[in-house]
């Protein structure tokens, strides 16, 4: 085999077989194969595509270029959540609590990562004594004894992917559907769940910023997941303005034990009952019937069952329960920046990503892997799309222990909202679920 | 600017204007500008493509990456010639002493190149004592005085060239129409006359393997070098079977004296004619008449002025004269291998690819920089397309000093030849003039 045959290939729009995929990753992953060569044939992959079948295949070979996490010690259908990704997203410290009180296994690996805010890791360490490091043992002997447990993603996942995105990222060849969707996708295959709920989201927060492009990377990361012998949903959801009210680290677990509570905003509370019942259903445990599941997230939520359930996955990884009952054990921060209104009218739009930036500028996010991130810092948003205000009136608070911080946060903030005379149309929260 | 934004706007099949392909190509060049994104960029031009506008411009920034060299002392309009290379192409040594016997200046730069047999510049090293280094100075001088002289091609022309091709060899983007046109012009422009005939071949023994490929190359070639202000003319020949009846160095430097004497096979005559009097014409000599030009190419060489000029041109550079008159100063091989008909019909078809690999082999051309060339090896057809033969009948001799290796290359000559029952319809040498 020859890496310049394969790319002549590809550049002429054939497709490559299992072999030639293999070569070329397996061979750029180990050193063999020069970054140029790889970079041509990423070009010729954007620009050609790649077919389902070769996406299947290049997924499974990233998967397998490094470490993979086998759960089969954990009993039942262990049912994993991936979200592509939004502002204010803390959906899975709510899903994973209701999914694990119905009898889902949760044994959730998860990232810090770069952004908004901090990724589950980062924003489950708010939580004083919180701990996200266990040994492997530990750690599925917790999911059998609790139903659930979240650890940080070590750094031998999908080695491939790790070093193709980096040359990807500096070599105009990110965009590429093919490429995308095998960069998540063998990531959650190597965390080695049997089923996987996607939570697609769509709008000027998220990677995809139209329905029709988060709709085709759902049906890809379905198709790619199953073609590797995963069950798969997923759900497309709206991300033109944050989800919640809160944004920030500890802002954003205050809000899901809120949601887990009872109360909470509508938004977050609806679509992490959705995403619940998505994962009871392919966790087997509705006899196949959504209707089923749908009422049993309901009731493990009403019931207090999934905050109950939270209790013990926090005191299990060493964090304190009394957070659940008294707030103020959380890190509090130092200035609260309020942005108000100048003028009177109606909430028009909500800038997702203008919020997400306020945010990660007040402190609550990353820019670079060795930033510290301020667990208190972030954004509560008194209002939201539709919301009638006087001038003057308070749109939002912005929070962080840097007041300079706080300060820029909060006039980005007031930027992210445009308020006009007239009351707009309310959008779709969940717009398809692809199953 | 930033690599990734030109490499993106290439990747969506934008134009790129000036700054951005100087950017990229002397970066690239200077070392700034990685490999990796370079063949990003040269994939996505394969397949993006690139207007003539960028192509012209991209050619004239990598003849400025390097050397330029100033003919402007030279009286009279300098006018080029340049082929895409063949099998048994020894025109320029036909070609240039009648345009040269004509009045047309050449101040011509070749190479040694790689391939079938060497460059020119190898095959009139054939003749005993000539040499093609020279002082600048008395290169200029040469032309001024004597009308023709050649000069070996310095390593200064055109780096970027050099550069880009070898990466575009290791990443499968070779076949680009912009990539292809800018690397061969770039260098005919570094090299400084005002106007090229180009000689574009297409047939099993040329790059081009069809003529709408060919026709192709031709236009952009024309095009191109017209963008940056030369005047251009480009002939379309056949490359079917080789050119003449000599392949090897000093074979075809004997072929081109027989045919400046008046003698020799009527293809490599008719050609040498034709592209004399495309040069004459762009050297405003003929006063824009292809009538007169062509009048004066052949009167040039039936009066033996042209066979006069060579001599001239022999003797200026250090060669010895003599060689007109007696061919036994030539290098002569130690081995000559015959080949024979097997079966009696037709010649109907004769591989120039094979032939040109066969003379290789036989110990004529280079396969790495560093090989020797066997100035004597070669081989002399003595049937080709159309001539009928019998059984045992002598196809071709195929000469060497090394005996192994002439007995390889008359193997291969042999699978060269197609013998058929029917005589073949005639093909045209001469395709298509653009102009």
């Amino acid at each position: 085999m020859n890496a310049v045959d394969i790319i002549n290939k590809k550049r002429c729009g054939e497709a490559l077989n299992t072999e030639e995929i293999e070569y070329m990753v397996m061979g750029f992953t180990e050193g063999v194969i020069p970054d140029y060569q790889m970079s041509a044939l990423l070009m010729a992959i954007c620009l050609q595509g790649m077919t389902k079948e070769e996406t299947v295949d290049l997924t499974r070979i990233m998967r397998d270029s490094g470490e993979t996490v086998d759960l089969s010690a954990i009993k039942g259908v262990k049912v994993d959540k991936h979200s592509t990704g939004g502002v204010g997203d803390k959906t899975t410290l709510i899903v994973a609590p209701i999914a694990a009180a119905c009898g889902v296994p949760i044994a959730k690996m998860s990232g810090r990562g770069l952004g908004f805010t901090g990724g589950t890791v980062d924003k489950m360490e708010s939580i004083p004594g919180f701990v996200t490091s266990m040994e492997r043992d530990r750690f599925i002997e917790s999911v059998n004894e609790k139903g659930i447990a979240v650890i940080g993603q070590t750094g031998h996942i999908a080695p491939a992917d790790k070093k193709m995105y980096a040359l990807r990222d500096v070599t105009g060849t990110t965009e590429s559907i093919s490429l995308i969707t095998s960069s998540i996708m063998s990531k959650k295959l190597a965390a080695g769940a049997d089923a996987i709920v996607l939570d697609v989201k769509c709008g000027a927060g998220a990677f995809m910023k139209t329905y029709e492009d988060a709709r085709e990377l759902a049906v890809w990361m379905v198709d790619i997941g199953r073609g590797n012998n995963k069950k798969m949903t997923a759900v497309i959801s709206d991300m033109e303005q944050p989800l919640g009210k809160a944004v920030g680290n500890a802002l954003e677990v205050r809000e899901a034990i809120d949601v887990l509570r009872g109360d909470g905003p509508e938004d977050i509370r609806a679509l992490s009952l959705r995403l619940a019942a998505e994962m009871i259903l392919l966790g087997e445990l509705a006899d196949g019937s959504r209707e089923k599941a749908e009422k049993m997230a309901m009731e493990a939520l009403e019931s207090g069952k999934a905050l109950e359930k939270f209790g013990q996955f926090v005191a299990n990884q060493g964090g304190d329960p009394a957070i659940i009952e008294d707030t103020s054990l959380f890190a509090q921060a130092a200035f609260a920046v309020e942005v108000r209104a100048e003028a009177a009218g109606y909430v028009t739009a909500l800038d997702a990503m203008q919020i997400g930036l306020a945010s990660q500028h007040a402190g609550a996010g990353r820019e670079k892997k060795e930033d510290e991130i301020d667990m208190a810092a972030g954004i509560l948003l008194d209002k939201k799309v539709g919301d009638e205000v006087q001038a003057g009136e308070l749109l939002c608070t912005v929070y962080g222990n840097d007041k300079e911080k706080a300060e820029t946060g909060a006039r980005e903030a007031f930027a992210a909202y445009t308020i006009g005379s007239n009351k707009p149309e309310k959008t779709l929260l969940i717009k398809e679920i692809i199953d």
